[in-house]
């Protein structure tokens, strides 16, 4: 009987935490097959430097806990593994954490690069021959990994961006007679607009908002723009946009960059919508709002999607059944069955196959003038925001688990 | 038996429309004493233009779904009234639209802006020989109007600035360790600090965020800011920050201003998180992100404080009431009988007093260094948070009551 490792990934969510609350209960099931689950502190990191949580010492209560709290509760990193042949001593430390510890079962919670640092340690492991069973178990609210059906986290974003476009667009509505005519609210995806698509759930009637959602996938054109926002005030009194951060000119550059990169060398965007919003008042005269959810949109466990919410934690429960049943090697996938009543199942996919991968808007969930979603986007969308997950509350806040690894 | 003029004015709130819910339902309820209630379309501009709503042409259903609709259903304005001697043509529209619809009844659902109009309606109706009853009406997020215990529509900005920023800084210490140290939330309140403040309420112990408040109230020392800053990421690894729109430098200046100004001549403001960020990126080079909320926070009818939500509603009611009990010139009023428990009744204030007046958040409620609040604060503002107010959803959003005055 061996241990486990689970580390926390990348860009935290509103329920990468319920992902972890279901990988721990399940383990607790099998005490004669898994001994203790380790986490690392925050993420990789903690393996690398053998700083390991002892998630046994955690309360059933807090496992279940777990379930409601948002962020990254073992605390999360952005630390992507170069190759064995360029770090072979960051692979040196790592395992040697795994066998100090007796770990027997990877289990790494991420997006797309993170997928890619697990598929480089199961096969570093094995080479060095201390073969640990790995999974990686996807998570991102930028919804762009292959294979799956949706990544965990991305419900809930969306079920935000959703909520908060109508709330916003309401008040924009009330006040455009003598204020602002124009309110723009700037969403995260820095390369695919999953995040942006899903505000278009708002727009279930014509007329409705958002009015114009703003894609990565489709170059920007300033005419073209401001002939939309335009007439869409003229038509209507005023205009509701939702921007993707990641929205480029047809130079491909991006509208806006904050400046800086993160540690994977992605510029650090930011402020796209004050951008549109300055532009807008230059050429259009007309007074605008803009809002940027930044952080908000994917900490937003107030309004989490419960459908997203069991995804995360039934993907927990079964990276755990998968690895006792020896599957190896693998992101483990949602899989649509239906779409009404929504039906999905959880599959595998080798982790060789998801690599770095990014999977953008079909251009057929784009409307053909590159400003809305269409019918067959809405019917993939739909699904993922079903259902309000609150959290419990106390003195009118929700009650979250402190965070456990300060 | 006369008419009502119903009438919502400035910024909207997640709860002015509760209030119209209120007053609709009672007005019902005595059919023998009120003939018809009129709303204005779009506030006071539609009883300047005789474009007034039939509210009986709303079902019971939609007066109660006003209670779970954020925005101004009838629409809102920012005009405001000169003085009779400069502009007595408005008086005489006003009181000719009074006239012509046989409207007895005035109720105006504002802040100090517009508590200020009632005052000169209520005058300028007597003086003109066509006396209506004047209620004003509280309502605004800035809670910043005197003689009532809080502003209808400032409870749940403040529960959606607690759970916001708690969130946001799960998300930012999960990830601190590697990635963005510092989190910057905006927030609203132009001249008081009272919906930065109620960021204070999600720091329950030592250590909880938000770890800096910067109130309006307190001017804005840049050395003293980056010291208190630099210690918290030293200390705990990273720092939420909580930003009033209505920070100033020791000149008096806003911190940021966005350009260009509202109807009142009020600087519109806005970009002051981006303008922190950058200086802490520069001067401490710290990862720094920041979310600027905008109109979501004013409009978060998903997660309305149930309080704030009764109140808002009451007072409606009362509105009705008074009136018909024959109280005039006046502005309703908050009267809190107790804390423990949160006991309150309806009072009113004479309208003459009110006129322009704004409350601002008192010294003993900011703690000594000028980064947080005290006991005493959280003492007022932790009731007013209280309860759950969520609407009812459909396909995954909230169902609100289509915008009327469209």
């Amino acid at each position: 009987m061996q241990n486990a490792f689970y580390a926390q990934s990348g860009g935290v969510t509103a329920v990468i935490n319920a992902t972890a609350s279901g990988l721990l209960a399940t383990a607790r099931q099998y005490p004669s097959r898994i001994g203790k689950v380790y986490a690392g502190r925050n993420g990789i990191l903690g393996g690398l430097h053998d700083d390991l949580i002892d998630t046994s010492l955690l309360s059933d209560q807090d496992v279940t806990a777990l379930k409601y709290t948002p962020g990254g509760a073992f605390g999360s990193c952005r630390h992507q593994l170069k190759s064995f042949e360029q770090d072979a001593a960051s692979y040196e430390k790592l395992i040697s954490t795994f066998k100090k510890h007796d770990i027997g079962y990877f289990f790494y919670n991420g997006g797309g690069d993170s997928q890619d640092t697990a598929h480089k340690i199961s096969v570093a492991s094995r080479n060095m021959g201390y073969p640990v069973i790995c999974i990686g178990i996807p998570k991102t609210i930028d919804n762009d990994l292959p294979f799956t059906d949706c990544c965990p986290g991305f419900g809930s974003v969306a079920k935000y961006v959703g909520v908060s476009i109508r709330e916003a667009a309401y008040d924009v509505a009330s006040m455009a007679a003598s204020s602002t005519k124009v309110f723009i609210l700037e969403v995260m995806g820095r390369h695919a607009g999953w995040i942006a698509a899903a505000s278009g759930l708002a727009s279930e009637k014509t007329n409705d908002a958002p009015h114009l959602i703003l894609f990565p996938e489709i170059k920007f054109q300033e005419k073209r723009f401001l002939e939309k926002v335009e007439q869409t005030v003229n038509q209507l009194g005023y205009c509701a946009i939702v921007v993707s951060e990641g929205v480029k000119n047809m130079n491909g550059e991006f509208l806006s960059e904050a400046g800086g990169r993160d540690a994977f060398g992605h510029a650090q965007l930011g402020g796209v919508a004050p951008r549109l919003a300055e532009m807008l008042q230059n050429k259009l005269k007309l007074k605008v709002h803009n809002a940027v959810a930044d952080y908000l949109q994917r900490s937003a466990r107030h309004i989490a999607s419960q459908v997203d919410l069991d995804q995360a934690f039934t993907l927990g429960q079964k990276a755990v059944e998968f690895a006792l049943a020896g599957i190896d090697g693998v992101m483990l996938t949602i899989q649509r069955e239906s779409n009404t009543p929504y039906r999905w199942t959880i599959g595998h996919v080798s982790l060789e196959n998801v690599a770095n991968q990014e999977r953008f808007m079909p251009r057929d969930f784009i409307s053909e003038d590159g400003f809305h979603i269409t019918d067959a986007c809405r019917e993939y969308l739909l699904p993922l925001i079903q259902g309000e997950a609150y959290p419990p509350y106390e003195n009118g806040l929700p009650k979250y688990l402190p965070l456990i690894q300060k």
